[in-house]
């Protein structure tokens, strides 16, 4: 039976586990000397534009946490939504691995604006503060809502205005690009994004992470980051040739397309009942929906899926890439079930 | 070609590769709450006598890393030869995790000694100095030497007489136990280790390596440790399916009998070559010769192999799971050539 | 003139000043084994209640961060009011000195409650979030508030209930104890506090603060911290001699009545602008007050103090054991001065 | 009576002292922004020659800790002798602080030369190894011996290019530039050095410490890594008078003069006993001695020294600023009386 508490308990896109499979062909260098790497890197230089810099790791805390303690020294902090995956579910990895601080901004709709950051701009130069030197966004975002791409490049711009850069925590990104309708070119390079963590593991991948750059200045030293970030896979292959198929006959998107859509067919469903209130704003893969305790209670003895809050009754569910409508039918009819007795 | 780089330079063995596909079977619960993960650390329990506790991760350093840093506060200090991967190969990720100190053994052919640990016991109480608190020696060592069964029980005794704990760092642990010809029970359990990084990776997985400990009690707060190490894989069923086909009709011992084998068999067809001088105590996979400069430079256009020490003219070849004898009739024939002419 | 940036704008008390001289009487042991150490911890023993272990620091940041750093595994948190100083005003020195995250509670006129901690305790257990370990309060609070001793004891048992400490960041403690007619060891101990760290640079000395543990299970490293965190002062002689001088005759008593009797002094003289609106809740040394923008940059020119907030005109006058009525007056007059022209 | 453990068991000087108590006068702004630090950072300007870059801290291991974490990223490494301070005896405070590494080069009587470090440059560019960033040595070494000034210039040039920096750790750099009859400015700033820790408190000082930078480019940092190293001193006034006394008449080389002068007295005088063997090299205030353990233990009942090796019987005596002939001879006295009995 398929879950709903994440899409991280959907197993491997076949295509991808192919793609694994005919990597084992041989000897080949290690620590992402090897053929395949190269070839990886070539496809993501073409799907985020020409000179990107690319380190690929095997968890998204990993992208995340390397890639800002990359930027970041001790003194120095990253601003970013108090839902911020990176704040609240990471187990202070990023504070333990930098030795720096995070700026938390009040979200709203597990969204931040340049007025949320900007406030912790008057402490630029002043040594009894952490200094302000990275912005986090995350897109799709922890609450299953998106900037827009306006939204990131004006957060762009104001980063770059302040001597700050703008880092983009991708673990849904795929979900984004095809929610918005538009590319990762468009949506992360043209608009000035600085650093992406490139997720793919929830969207098909087994453990296919990647930090993405855009400003070599900044990441030509992540290679050390990812050594002592216990990252530096020695069979690096197996985790690029994931990434190889993933971005090949965009299997990335046909995938995000259809957890997209399931997710917007739960929605659809989830709402014939007042009983059930959902969060607005949900556009991806993550919904968002109160109701009544009893009720969870029930569904939780059939189907998986996280209750955010005891207390106020709110759940998350997650569909994946093989997501299908009778998983959710299943659901739904479960639901009636209950409601009617 | 086959590479004589280090084991690392192979692929994934059939059986493993195998086993990986096959847990590609729908939804699971991720972070290693999922089956193939509780089967696994029954293995693994079976392979080391009862009540381990047991953390996958993805590299051989996250293992050592992260169980070192789960014991270390940061003023205490790990004791392990001048020669260990994590004094001089790690990027000095022990020192960024733990905050801790790598005090350093002279080695002696890889290895150190009760009387080495010892010297470090004078500053014990003293707050101007680090607290040695953990011993660690690698088996099968970085010089491909090996500790006998006696010497680590030694040091363990040793270590745990005077408050400290034996770490194992086992990135090449099958090689060793099937050179020695007993059983990981008898060579680290009943020894006395306290911590194995269980290295699968070198010897047939693609990205499997344990962190056993047989002393829940500095190993409890481990799992928080391996969440800010990064490691904590979501789809963790395809890193411990690894483990499950290793430990099934000893694939472990089958691939390390190959790789010892052919190092042996490497070891005696360079023994005819006056020329070329070999290290002493070799009984693994590893092997470290001296030669003159020129054979180097040429066997370096055919073959992949790490050269050591230019100065001195030292390398070391490394045999895998799946070096053939043919694979090393070629080298050994192109030296032959080479000297011939 | 005197300032009223802050109360280590002030000098040094001149019997704090004869001690230290007297404390220069030839050669004595250093790092804190001399005889004038001694004397103080015993000093602090007597104050605060037998058996209490004592570490002997020159910064504030030090005290609170070293003895968190002590208590706290990188994994895990403290809480504390969002205001606090180890929060804002510390540069984020206890992210990178522990690695250990600071969850943050939104203040209730600088003071946290109960409920406040409460919400994450849901986490306990959950390797993917910091586990709280401790909760911080600083006695006053950097807002010039107080907790009441019930308060005090509340957040102890809590903290205590849920296997955690409480550590008291007392960097303006003596006025603390003042303002509540109480003593250290009913504010302190008495109530269950585990951690203090003892200020007393703000209240006449030179460089004298102290961590003060009442449980020494947890204390019994701090040395090793300490010496780590920098702080071992080779002639610690010439710190703990503030301390014997300090608490000889009260002399902490005087000095805090003399500061908190000028806070009220100049609270009472400022109350009666109507233009002038302050803070509630000013109880001892430090008044905050809101006043037309204007009139802040008339005192700006003439006075030395704080403007917290640009925006809404709040600015932040302390008061210090040396401050006298005719120091405020000349203030109070210059405001009738600019307010009548 | 005198100690001979180290020159931290003196007390002040006299005159620095007296500069302490007058700059008791009254409130200053805190923090260093005072009239007292301004004029110690002239007087450090005028000894060092023009523009540099002065951080006063109250410990030697702050001053090295931080100026050593400001510059080094943590996937980096300073290197040093086995012997120096920060690697015996700071409690590995530089590993935690800055997460960096140190690569230790075998002493040759307590210093280290451009071969020593050379054989870490081949791992320059490697992210299995940590990157050599800072050399740092000792003026005075641990052991008593002195680098001459074309050493020194031989390491900073070697340095240099290489793209690392010189550092030097001196605790008693007075004592060194009075045994070389030279100036700092010929021995520090013309030979290259990048940053050097300016100890005070061994020769005369209370606590006073300072890290001077001669390469504003690296040190502008160095504010936020003092603060969050916890040794911003609120008022520093305190700190910074005892190096404006330190520079007036040239106080610092008065109390080197003395200690130099008498630490060669002992030397001379111990060096009538056949029983005991002087360590070679000792040209400023410590002595390294060989003697009898039988001797030791008696010695040892009267006065204060350190036993640095018990197995062969290796003592260290050190002189201070107010050590007297007197002081010696008494020692002198009781060998003779042991030796005669």
């Amino acid at each position: 039976m398929k879950m709903f508490m994440s899409d991280n308990n959907s197993g491997v896109h076949p295509k991808i586990m192919e793609a694994i499979v005919n990597a084992n062909d041989g000897h080949d260098y290690s620590y992402g000397n090897d053929r395949t790497t190269e070839k990886a890197i070539e496809k993501i230089c073409e799907l985020m534009g020409k000179d990107v810099d690319v380190y690929f790791v095997t968890t998204g805390t990993a992208a995340n946490v390397i890639s800002l303690s990359g930027i970041l020294r001790p003194y120095e902090a990253v601003v970013c939504a108090d839902t911020a995956h990176i704040n609240v579910d990471e187990c202070g990895a990023l504070e333990r691995f930098s030795g720096a601080k995070i700026l938390q901004v009040p979200n709203e709709n597990g969204k931040i604006n340049v007025e949320g950051v900007r406030k912790f701009l008057h402490s630029i130069g002043d040594e009894h503060q952490s200094q302000p030197r990275v912005i986090s966004i995350s897109q799709t975002t922890e609450m299953g809502t998106l900037y827009s791409i306006d939204e990131i490049r004006e957060l762009a711009n104001f980063a770059h205005e302040n001597n700050m850069y703008l880092h983009v925590d991708g673990a849904r990104i795929a979900n984004a690009v095809v929610a918005l309708n538009t590319s990762f070119k468009e949506m992360i390079r043209d608009t000035g994004v600085d650093i992406l963590s490139f997720g793919g593991t929830k969207n098909g991948m087994m453990m296919g992470e990647a930090i993405v750059s855009f400003n070599e200045d900044i990441s030509k030293s992540f290679k050390f980051h990812r050594k002592q970030g216990m990252q530096l896979i020695s069979k690096m292959r197996f985790v690029s040739a994931q990434f190889v198929a993933y971005l090949t006959d965009e299997l990335w998107k046909k995938n995000a397309l259809n957890s997209n859509k399931m997710g917007k067919y739960f929605v659809n469903q989830l709402s014939q009942f007042p009983q059930i209130k959902l969060k607005e704003g949900l556009e991806t893969n993550i919904i968002f929906a109160h109701m009544d305790k009893d009720l969870i209670q029930a569904l939780r003895e059939r189907f998986d899926f996280y209750v955010m809050d005891e207390e106020t009754g709110l759940i998350r569910l997650v569909t994946s890439f093989d997501t299908t409508k009778e998983d959710i039918d299943e659901f739904i009819a479960y639901i009636k079930n209950c409601l009617g007795s």
